[in-house]
């Protein structure tokens, strides 16, 4: 199975735009799972409410689905991508799952960062993992890294693969996931994005790219650069995310003792 | 506060000789806390059940347990260290707690690592914080670590440093622990031992050293070498690990959504 990330560097607001140069910089990409970042075609730094409302979709029926789903279908793969959500007059920070075949689903954050708890409802999707065919693939967005309750969560759903669309600005999340695909024996996509954004007078953020691919045995498959845009596919075996034996005395998760875990 | 690790190299099954080779090693150490690794005086491959109760001692009455009471006496310091625990005929993977005030608890290693399974019975103290004055501290020992259940378990019954004695054989944990610091906020101690044991026939272990301190904020205080015994003491600031918050928006605890997690 191939999978990779595409690590963007998105025009603040320019929605049709950063579209069209996504689908123009595919090209003509052998994918079956392609990883998106966090609010990928609208950048990130909102200064107010009144941008986020005008900048969020309807799912499945805005134009970043839509356009999503467009791209799926050319290149027969599936793609997660983040986008800003609109639901009534509620807006989630969204992940959409789309596929050959149509409309997936999407992952609405649990674990908003900082301002974003400003705009942003908090989750109410719930950890979610679907069936693409050659894996089954869970979702979760930037810093629900943070909490390892969250891959934890998609693994023993039967996650095989957590694709993880960010706007990562700490430093500390690419080597944490090694130990999330290691603690979980899953491959992890993490896809995110490089540039500064620094709107309304705010302080400035700069994005650490780093995109990258782990294994379930914590192998850095491929990492991205910090600071250019990237498309890259590696070819994974999913078996070795389904095999979650350490060793002959020790299964990953049969050897969880949740009675003795706090909640 | 002043904590540290004790990466010691002991020989297999002479307890009492690894016991006083310990009491000399720390001199006129000047610590509050000090780690010791798992098995820290026994040696950690054992053949057979045989060996594994004759080297097992009951708790706190063993002459382990009653010299560790001595070394914290002696230096008005508290003592983590693992042993190989006897309670009637049951044996368990244990890490004792003493302090220049007595005996403080026990222990027993949840996660079971490998042929531990064949000789030791999985532990079931559960995940224990004591409050030693300077700081609350919890236990975990070795495997726990793979477990993210197990430092969250502590942390959520406010732990703020976690003493964390191994034998480890993996590569993954150093790095992994700077994510366990990090996704919990609290200090941790990892003591490990150095060198090799290959007994009755059996591939060989070798142990990987690198006993270290991690801060709250995911910055190693001090790494040991992969394969010298030594001791260190740092200075820490206990309160880094009272602090939650990540951001002005953010609050580690609070902010978790366990509606939303599977156990």
């Amino acid at each position: 199975m191939k999978v990779g990330y595409f690590q963007t560097h998105p025009e603040f607001g320019e929605v049709q735009r950063n579209l069209e140069q996504a689908a123009s910089r595919l090209g003509s990409v052998d994918c079956d799972l392609l990883v998106l970042p966090e609010f990928a075609f609208t950048g990130y730094q909102f200064v107010n409410q009144e941008e986020v409302l005008e900048l969020s979709e309807p799912v499945p029926d805005g134009p970043t689905t839509q356009a999503c789903l467009e791209l799926a279908r050319h290149h027969r793969m599936h793609v997660v991508a983040g986008l800003p959500e609109k639901a009534g007059e509620q807006c989630y920070n969204s992940a959409i799952v789309v596929g050959p075949s149509g409309f997936l689903g999407c992952y609405r954050k649990t674990h908003l960062f900082c301002e974003e708890t400003l705009f942003f409802n908090p989750g109410d999707s719930g950890f979610r993992v679907w069936d693409i065919g050659p894996a089954r693939i869970g979702v979760m967005i930037c810093f629900d890294w943070y909490y390892p309750e969250s891959a934890r969560t998609l693994a023993l759903q039967g996650a095989e693969i957590v694709c993880h669309p960010s706007n990562l600005v700490l430093p500390h999340c690419p080597d944490a996931m090694v130990t999330r695909s290691l603690e979980n024996r899953v491959f992890s996509i993490t896809a995110n994005r490089i540039g500064q954004e620094a709107r309304g007078g705010k302080p400035p953020l700069t994005f650490i790219g780093n995109s990258e691919v782990v294994s379930p045995q914590g192998h850095i498959l491929s990492r991205a650069s910090v600071d250019a845009p990237e498309l890259t596919v590696v070819e994974i075996d999913v078996d070795q995310a389904r095999n979650k034996s350490i060793n002959p005395y020790n299964e990953l998760l049969k050897d969880r003792r949740p009675g003795y875990y706090r909640s």
